[in-house]
């Protein structure tokens, strides 16, 4: 497993309650891909979300938020934490 | 106090003990800003750094990470959380 931290563009505007939403939608079907979603952080004033996963591969999450309808413009591994 | 996101790039090849160290340097003078950095994960193989904290405004997070020697390329408030 690995974690993964994804970026979303374009989401302007976005409220708490449609991040809670996304959110929703993305735990709702994770398992299939053996996804977990554990964090997501929003800046609706330049319309950028930040998910931070861990699953198999960066394809996996990107099929679980494809599914549920917000694709990734970026996903990057971060091997990394501190 | 707000949260922030910040996006380091061109930290290719960056090692745990580099960002352990990069972040202990943040750490030892954040409080001068009022600023504390949570978190951070990196991507060493496309060189991006991601760094959640929280302070009073983008510029105070910026000063800490710039006398740090690190200045961020991105600083993204995200008020949004789930």
């Amino acid at each position: 497993m690995t974690r993964f931290m994804d970026v979303h563009h374009g989401m302007e505007g976005l409220t708490a309650d449609g991040l809670k939403q996304a959110h929703q939608a993305d735990l709702a079907i994770e398992k299939d891909e053996g996804v977990h979603f554990e964090k997501a952080w929003a800046d609706p004033a330049s319309g950028t979300v930040y998910c931070l996963s861990e699953g198999p591969s960066a394809d996996a999450v990107q099929r679980v938020h494809e599914r549920a309808g917000h694709p990734a413009d970026e996903i990057h591994p971060v091997p990394l934490t501190v």
